[in-house]
């Protein structure tokens, strides 16, 4: 077992462990009323959904089942779900844990913030992209029909358990995601090396990339600079993975995007040819294919509609090589002639 | 004009004034960004949107108008205004300006707060009530299924500018909702003296409400002490106002609620029966009809879901005479002994 604290606008700690025992013991005893929403989805609650329940001992515990996908991330569910807390009779006191993966964590934490004007929040997350990324940094969402995330609160959770071994029963496209995300930290930061992402040593990569991620948000915890920083491979990713519909998962999209940004930069002239070489071989050895089916103009059009972008220019994250990033406000017309 | 400053999580300014004159020099200076969205609802949106859209020099102004009426504080529309904002293309620099009562402060500032996980919210209280209670507090929320305002943030406004000149086209049975909070104000606070209260120098009471609900915010901005107080008559005036099926003004059922708790302080032995028949006297000066036609089963039911309310108990404010007030838990069931 391992824990890490986070001292953002709430404190609290994220638990890793190969197994559920240690939940009784760390996050338990955070919960103290009575009544216990859990929040999951269909791929997640016929295999972890009974196990959690019976961790909760004494607790009154209901739960409620999204069917499994981006697409569900949206308004109609969240309205679904902050009624089901309601007809719970779940009161200020009460807990709502998130079961599950990015889409579960994002919706169930908004639930959860907006709920009664915010309650508990516990999140166990069980997929490789949810651990590494949502469980730090307290951003909730949904997405509206303009765009991804559109809705959403900064809020943080009480607690965050992982149990690694969830990750056991995880697709392969899932994990590839997981590791796109894990790629961006080891770029951003020399504390994960190449050797740790091929090592597969959950452990220690979600350690690491956690405490990455841990020692932005606790500095710049609302996105008003460095912690932009996060950002990286992300204003493109997140337009292709909207012209993708949702179909391809995150971390590829970021892998996609990291790869445009770096081609970018290098016209922008902030990375030499060398320099950018060496950067896209590295984002190969995760095995996405880094090839996208879109035009240049479908591209930029779609980043228009993104949080990040201000009238006709947005803050692009650029590299300059390995573990260094420049944030520069750049306009959309630049960013399609150097596409 | 008169300027009340509000440290909470975020500082800003109230201007009182009589007339718009002044929205140009306080407040379109904190206007940042070109879009704007005004929220506004069909009672209002006759008699002051124009003139708020003419303040708004040099903008895009976008405007949303919700049909009147405490019944459209719901999911549905949240959802419809904050795609309208999408729509409109609001980023998060922009600004919504909420203008109108209650139902508009609270919904458009909900919007405000999760719309890109929170932009710039200005607040133009045209009502009464909404000057006194919701320009002060950070509070916002809509009403689901099962109860009022279960859905919600903690969200303070970037400004808030009130022209107690809109008060001269608001309805009787408005104007009686607000001078119920007031009364409560006067009641909890030796501030407000009854002689202010029947002065109806607005400007005057504004301010002191103001004052009174801004020094108690700033102790406690999350309710979790001394803000209570500000809940005196209204765990029964929001049961009341929930069996009245919102068709009697929360003010008025404020009144009626307050005329429970004194009598519960009385039975309580809190206050004593000469000083409980003072303090009812004071309830009538406001000519509301203190009665209520539901019985105290009915009113306890109503109060199991409020959000104060734990299990099989919630807590309850007392009086213990003028400006003195006790909170203590009770059980439904003692309430329901002694109502």
């Amino acid at each position: 077992m391992e824990q890490i604290k986070v001292n953002a606008s709430k404190n609290y700690i994220i638990t890793l462990d190969s197994g559920f025992e240690s939940f009784k013991t760390q996050v338990l005893p955070l919960i103290t009323d009575n009544n216990v929403a859990i929040i999951t989805d269909s791929n997640v609650a016929p295999l972890y959904l009974d196990k959690v329940k019976e961790l909760l001992v004494g607790k009154r515990v209901f739960s409620y089942i999204l069917p499994a996908g981006e697409e569900n991330k949206n308004a109609e569910n969240y309205i679904k779900i902050v009624n089901f807390l309601a007809e719970s009779g779940l009161n200020r006191k009460s807990t709502v844990i998130g079961l599950g993966g990015g889409v579960v964590g994002d919706i169930s934490a908004f639930s959860a913030s907006t709920f009664m004007r915010g309650i508990k929040y516990i999140a166990v997350p069980t997929t490789l992209l949810s651990m590494v990324d949502s469980s730090v940094g307290g951003k909730t969402g949904i997405d509206l029909d303009c765009g991804k995330n559109l809705l959403g609160t900064f809020f943080q959770p009480d607690a965050v358990y992982i149990n690694v071994e969830t990750l056991k029963t995880l697709p392969e496209r899932e994990m590839k995601s997981g590791m796109g995300e894990i790629m961006k930290y080891a770029f951003i930061d020399p504390r994960i090396t190449t050797s740790d992402v091929l090592s597969k040593n959950f452990n220690l990569i979600i350690a690491k990339s956690l405490k990455i991620k841990r020692d932005i948000v606790e500095r710049d915890e609302k996105e008003s600079g460095e912690r932009m920083l996060l950002n990286f491979g992300h204003t493109i990713g997140h337009a292709i993975e909207k012209l993708y519909n949702y179909k391809v998962s995150h971390g590829e999209c970021v892998l996609k995007g990291m790869n445009y940004a770096i081609k970018l930069s290098n016209k922008f002239g902030y990375v030499n040819d060398v320099d950018m070489e060496f950067i896209i071989d590295y984002l190969n050895t995760s095995g996405v294919d880094l090839s996208v089916p879109f035009s240049k103009e479908e591209i930029v059009s779609a980043m228009k509609s993104d949080k990040k972008a201000s009238g006709d220019s947005v803050n692009f994250v650029f590299a300059s090589g390995l573990f260094k990033l420049v944030i520069r406000k750049v306009k959309f017309s630049e960013i399609l002639e150097n596409l």
